[in-house]
Parts: C-alpha cells; structure tokens; sequence
C-alpha cells in the first residue's frame, strides 16, 4: 500500500499545507468513512458537522470554505477536483491495453503512426492515416482514409471515425461516438430525395471530450468544428456544417442542427434541440430540454420550449402552473359582470 | 414440421386445457390467418367476433377474459405471452453463433472463461476479465481489464464493456451498449473544464435487459447501479452515480442525470429527461417527453415538461388549448367593464 | 487537376448551357472564393450581387431564379445540388477500402456473396446471409445469421445487422447503426417483467439511408418495415411493428413507439416523439421536438408537445408568451369589479 505524507499530496494536488506536513497518510476516503489514515475531503460547508465527528487523519478543503479544521488540512482550489487527484495518487489508473500495436490490427502501409502509440486488437486503420505520438486507439476502432489523430489522443473501443477527419491532441473519445458521418442532406426532387453528396469533414481541436455513441457528421461542404476544450456528453448529435466555440459543453442527448455557430463557454443542458442557421452568443446557458429556435444572445439564459430567457419563462411557467384556477377567475368575472349589467337593465 | 398436442402446449405455456387435450397441433397463426391445424390466441375480448369466424383450431385465451370459446382451449396466465411461448415451441430460436470461443477472439491470458462459453469473432477480452458459464458475447465485443459478466448472459455484438464493470446473471445487452463510460464531469477552472477521474464503476445485477446503443456511465467514485431486472429500451442515457431501482422500465431515448436515485417498478416514458440528484419514489410513472426537475413521490403520477401529477397536467392541457378564447374573453370583460365605467362617468 | 468544358459540366449535372460551352473550367469554389478558371452556383436570388462581384468563371443557377448573369452560366434543376455534383467531378470521391474481402473478415461457408463485392477488415457474416452485387460491407460490420442484403448497398463501420433482415438495394447505412435489434416488449406478470420474444424481422426497402447510431428494432411478430426512399438521420429510434412509409424523412434523435404507422413523405423533425399504435398520414409534417399522442391526418402540420396543428399551436404560443400580463389584467377586472360593486353597495 502507497504511504504520503500530507505535503507531498498537497504538492500533488497543487494545494498548501496547514498543519503538520508530514503526517503519513495511506489512502482516500469519503467523510463518513475515512480512517484515521486517511484524507478526505470537504467541498460544502454545510457537512463540516460531520467532519467534526469524522474518524478521517486529514481534510482538503476549498480556499473559500471559511472553515478551519481541527485536524491537518490541505486548502485546494478545488476541493473534490484535489480529492479526485489525491485519490489517483494512492490509485493510479490500471493500464487498459499494453503498449504497441496488436497484432490483429489492420493498419494499411501508408498510415503513419507516431512513437509509442498503442493500437488494439481488431482495429481498421485506412491509407493516409495518422496518429500522433503516445496515441492509444483501444480495440476495435476503425479509423478511416487519410484521417488525422493528434498526440496523446485517447480512444475507446468501436470509435468509428470517417475519412479525411482532423482531430487534435489529448481528445478523448468514449465508446461507439461516430466522427464524420454523412450530414442530413437530400434535395427533394420528382417526389424523391436525393443524397446531396457530403463533400467536407469535421476539424476536432485540441483537449475536446466526446461521449459515448455521440455523433458529428460531416460537412456537406468545409468543415463541421469541435474546437479546442469542448466537452460533449452521451448521444449528443451534432449536424453538418456546425461549429461548437471553444470550451462549451453539451449535456446527453442534446443535439444541434445544421449550420448552428455555438460560441464559447455556452452550456447547454441534456436533451436541448436547436434549429439549424442561427447563432448562440459566448456565455449562453440553455437549459434542459429547450427548443431553440432562433439567434441567442451571448450570456442570454434560456429556458424551456420553445426557449425563452429564464425570468420571463419562470414567470410563465408559474402562471400556467395556475391556468385552471386563472380560467375560473375569469368565469366568475363574467358571471358577475353580467349580473351587473342585467342589474342595470332592470 | 413439428406436431404437439393441446396438452404439451398447455403444459409449455402453464395454461390449463379445456377440452380435448389430445388435439394435434401443428403451428401457430394470428387469428385471421390461422388454419384447422394452428392454434391462436385471443387476449382481448373484443376481438371475440374474429375468433368465432376463424378456423384456427384452438385458441389460447387469459383466464379473466369473460369468454368460452367453441374450440378447444387454453387459459393462459397472459394470453399473448402465453402465444409467444408457443410460437417458440415451434420455432425454436436459431442459434446465432456455433459454441465455443472463435480462433479470431483476443482473450488475455488471464481472464477465466466459465463452461460453455461463447465468444464470437473478434472479440477482445482484457486482462483479468470473468465470464460466467453458459454466457454468449457476440462478434466485436470489447470487455476491458478486470470486468466480471455473470452466468447465462447474451451480449450482442459490437457491446462494449469499460474496465471493472460487474454484471450479473441472465443480463441481455443489445448491440453497441456501452457500460462503464466515464461519466461527465469536469471541473471549470481558469476559463477551462479540467476532467474529474472518473474512477467508479458500473454494477448491473440479474435479469436485467439494455437496448441498443444504451450508454450507462461509471459512477465517479462509487457505483452506477442497474438493479435486478431493470429493463432500458434502446437509446437511453445513464449518468454517473445513478441507482435504478429492480424492476423499472425505460423507453427509448430518456436520460436520467447524476447521482438520481430512481425506485423499485418505476415506468419512465420515452425522451423523458430528469436533472441531477433527485430521487423518484417506488413505483412512480412518468410519461413520455416529461421532464423531472424534483423529487418525485412514491406511486405518483407525471405528466409534462416541467412534470407535475397527471391530473393536474391534463386540467392546465385543457385550459392551454383554449387559450386564444380565453384571452378574447378577457378583452370582452374589459371592454364591457370599460364601457360600464364610462357609463357611470357620463 | 481535371479540365472541363462547360458543356461536359451541363452534360454531367443535367443542365443546360447558356454562353460559351467549350469554356474550360477547372473547378468549383463557393461564390466568393470562386476564381476565374472555376464554376459558382448561385441558389438564392439574393446573393445576386455578389455574384456581381465575384471572380468566377461560371455559374450554376435554378431554372426559377429569375436572374441572367454576365458570364457563362448553366440552368440546372437544382443548382446546389447540381454545384455539387460538379463538385464530384473534379473531386471524385476516394474509394474508401480496397475492393475483395479482407482476410481477416471472418465470413461463414453458407454465406452466399455477390460478384465484386467488398468486405472489409474484422467483419462477422452469418451463416445463409447473402450479399448483392457491388455492395460494400466496411470494417467490423456484424451481420447475423440468414439476413439479407442487396446489391449497391453500403455499409459503414460497425454497422450491426442482427439474425433474419432483409436489406434491400442502394441501401446506406452509416457507422454504429443498429438493424434488428429486439423489440422492447415484457409481460409483467408477478412483479417481474418476463421477455416476449421478438421473433418477427426487420425489411429495409430500396434507397433507404440510415444515419450513425441508429435503432431499428425487429418485430415482436411479423415485420418492422422501412418503406422505399426513407431517410433516417443519426439517433433516431424506430420500434418494433413500426411502419415507415415511402420517401418519409426523420431528423436526428426522433423516437417512433411501436406498431405505429407512418405514411409516405411524411416529415418529422428531430427529436419528435410519438406514442405507439397510431397512424400518421401521408404527407403529414411534424415540427421538431413535438409530442404525437394521437391519429395525425393526411397533410396535417403539427407542432408542440401535445402536438396541435401548427396555426392552432401558434397562436396559443403566442397567448402563453403573454401570460403574465394576461393574468395582470385578469386581477386588474377583478379589483375594477370589487370597485364597481362596492361602490353600488354603497
């Protein structure tokens, strides 16, 4: 079992010390479990009760948490995001795959792969593809013509991506998410619809986490762009010809039409649908399961289908919340009102 | 072509016979279509006319359908399962792959592979890997390091299952699943999202079944948990730390945020959507395209985006949909409150 | 680089020349970019202008558009589908995998494969599956016993086809798409969900297209049928004994609930949900992110969840996008009243 001392996870985790820095230490553990071995942590304030009853020989707490432990204490920036490296430290992750290429990969002569990549067994890796150094392309990926993978690119297994895609460095890509799928474009014609050929690809930037079983499908003609920082969750769909800013995240099942700019640090809540051809401002927050349907703002919070800005859509929902009762009232006023007139008519 | 009696039917399906028990039957038909020599069912007495004009020769009813049919029959506890069963008598499913473990599959030395397993073409199977006997993995699965797949199970092909997952008995999982994905979290932090180790798992218990293309994240410290006999239709989205509770169901394509505790025989429609943290009591239902922003009692009832109890919905629904009239209703009062007043004022 | 005169251009995307047809062209480039040895389109009258002030050499514009440029131009019956094609011209697409079946597929003896067909690497074919002429079965695809599929099909990576489906001609289906899944269908019976067989197929008719990640389950009995001409973007879910009619196209991440029925050219937008066992007739048109519960007529256009015919949903849109002032003059009649009243009273 891996022993620390309290600084040395502090300067793992880029915290300071208060207390004695070199108490011994041998694991993690939440509050309520943690030995008297152990380190925790404390993100909300609102637990420290139960940090003073806690067994736990050391705490990581927030800068801001206004609080002070009787016991040693690390303050983080952030104090789960240092628990969860601190839990690293004493629990590095398993290697899922040796190093090197398998011997069941198909890799085609022309690809060329960087120094010290790892490609799985029964992986497909076509002509003209690269992949940057320390890449790991896990089992079962196929990985199409002329295609681009950056260094210290993680994917997991079944990751299909399409020919001619770019995609930077230290992406993370889940199981089964599709980079470069044909976009949704048919032109209708003598009652039929017919395949508008998609000719562009899709640019993934740097440090862009896809989910799994997302797909991106690629432009019809240029470049559907993930850029640099993007998180996407599970099953989002993003169409052809979208552009997603910088550092913006998408919760699970949100999916975004064709054509849509997306600007930076927008969130977007699970399940949102957007039309196709506007722009959502740097900053928006959409919530979940919002229908947008036309230009946002930047900073603009929106909420709701179809999505208006969150006060104005609070305000409606609790009128409708009382519709029935409102209904009533509005019964009742006529009913009195015709008494009055009738009265006035007699 | 095979031939069994009433009575061995009856016996297959645990229903009772009346009447002759001796009858051959040879197949069996829907009951417009059904011959002298094929049995049907009838599960809804209204179809009643139907069967007295069919020529099937027996007919397998439920037990409280008010009905006694002229033919010989069986009461079934579930006519149509009932059926179906027997649809199965006759035509006993194909088997979908020769047993065994194919040439082509990638199984780490260490893994233990129980009796009768089947392990279709490549496959990977990591390191430390379990599988219990009898189970079936189809071609292209992935199953990474130290995962445990219990007895009896049938994984489709192209499912992957991430490091350290334990699944349990009888578990069914259907094409491109995805089980233990690194749930979404990050951390925002000087303009950027750092990742969260997601260093949890996923626990699948017995009898469970996940349609295609699910994708159910591993917990961030701790366990996802999918209890005994849960059953995700195809498309569903599972975040990280979620409990479902034995015996719910999902419809397609709802998503069920972080840490969100869901109780036992809960129904949850299709596209429903919950946020984070929340619990949902035994037993409660909640309707397609719902979404659930609150705890949610035990055996309560939701409708709508935000969900409130069915009832409730409807009555909003039914003033909503008369909205228009209920605005020029409005304007009417004023006008006539106005022309009241202007009265007085002469 | 490839040279074409305007002619051959016209010629290949059926339009017709007006101005110098044996002008040589060298290729495509959008209005802006387009320089003088390249051929534009124009689609939208409105650019005009910028046509005006563009470079290129020629331009493909819609028979409709009511416009005469001063260079060399050719009348297509779509111009941006015809720009396109051009595009394929001089851009040919690259053959995405060496024709012939790879080594490493494994492909059972009693598969019966067409003349020049292609397989790629790491593929499972099922025993009695037949494959048609020309069509191309990408890396790691995954199609199970006696399934189907025609000629001039293609299938992108990991594409899985279970047991039994018939997959017509022309067919695309893009990576992770899931055919033949089974149906989600349980009898509850004693606080337990037991599995009703899914023993019905799928049928996928000619020139259908499948989008990524897509799920389309078998029937419990009988057929789930995709009718001719259908397009389905990425994540849609289609269930068991559903019915979609011909040239009937869905966004991305619509649901369809079992043993619905679907007409032809029929449009459903992303995200839309309907409840099973309804009809929705030829023509109909339902905008995104709507809720079908009930019969849809011939033609009819709904939106909303409820979904209600368009004009009827927008103009309660519009009255519950003023709900706060309504119920503000709601109070206001009522305060007016009591005035009135009270001062009869007097």
């Amino acid at each position: 079992m891996a022993v620390y001392t309290l600084e040395k996870i502090a300067s793992h985790i880029g915290g300071t010390v208060h207390g004695e820095g070199s108490l011994k230490i041998d694991g993690v553990a939440e509050i309520a479990l943690a030995a008297a071995s152990q380190i925790t942590f404390l993100a909300n304030p609102k637990y420290k009760p139960i940090l003073e009853t806690s067994s736990a020989g050391a705490v990581i707490i927030d800068g801001n948490a206004g609080i002070e432990p009787e016991i040693p204490y690390i303050v983080a920036p952030n104090a789960y995001f240092g628990f969860l490296q601190a839990f690293l430290l004493f629990n590095p992750p398993q290697r899922l795959l040796e190093p090197g290429i398998h011997e069941t990969a198909v890799i085609d002569d022309s690809a060329v792969i960087g120094k010290n990549v790892t490609i799985g067994a029964n992986c497909y890796i076509g002509a003209g593809v690269k992949i940057g150094e320390n890449s790991r392309i896990l089992p079962n990926c196929v990985i199409l013509n002329n295609s681009e993978i950056g260094s210290d690119c993680l994917l997991y297994p079944s990751v299909g991506v399409r020919e001619g895609c770019r995609i930077g460095k230290r992406v993370i890509i889940h199981n089964g998410a599709v980079i470069g799928s044909d976009g949704f474009g048919f032109a209708p014609w003598q009652g039929r619809f017919h395949k508008i050929p998609q000719v562009g690809t899709v640019v993934i930037e740097d440090d862009v986490e896809i989910g799994a079983n997302v797909t991106i499908d690629r432009a019809t003609l240029g470049e559907t762009v993930i850029k640099a920082g993007v998180k996407l969750d599970n099953l989002v769909h993003i169409a052809h010809n979208v552009m997603v800013g910088e550092h913006t995240v998408m919760a699970a099942q949100a999916g975004i039409s064709g054509s849509t700019k997306i600007g930076k640090h927008v969130m977007i809540g699970g399940q949102v649908g957007t039309v196709g051809h506007i722009s959502i401002g740097d900053g928006a927050q959409i919530a979940a399961q919002s229908g947008v349907a036309k230009e946002v703002e930047p900073k603009e919070q929106l909420f709701g289908a179809p999505a208006r800005p969150i006060m104005r859509a609070k305000r409606i929902e609790a009128v409708t919340n009382n519709l029935p009762e409102l209904a009533k009232r509005v019964k009742k006023l006529e009913k009195a009102l015709e008494k009055l007139t009738s009265g006035e008519n007699e």
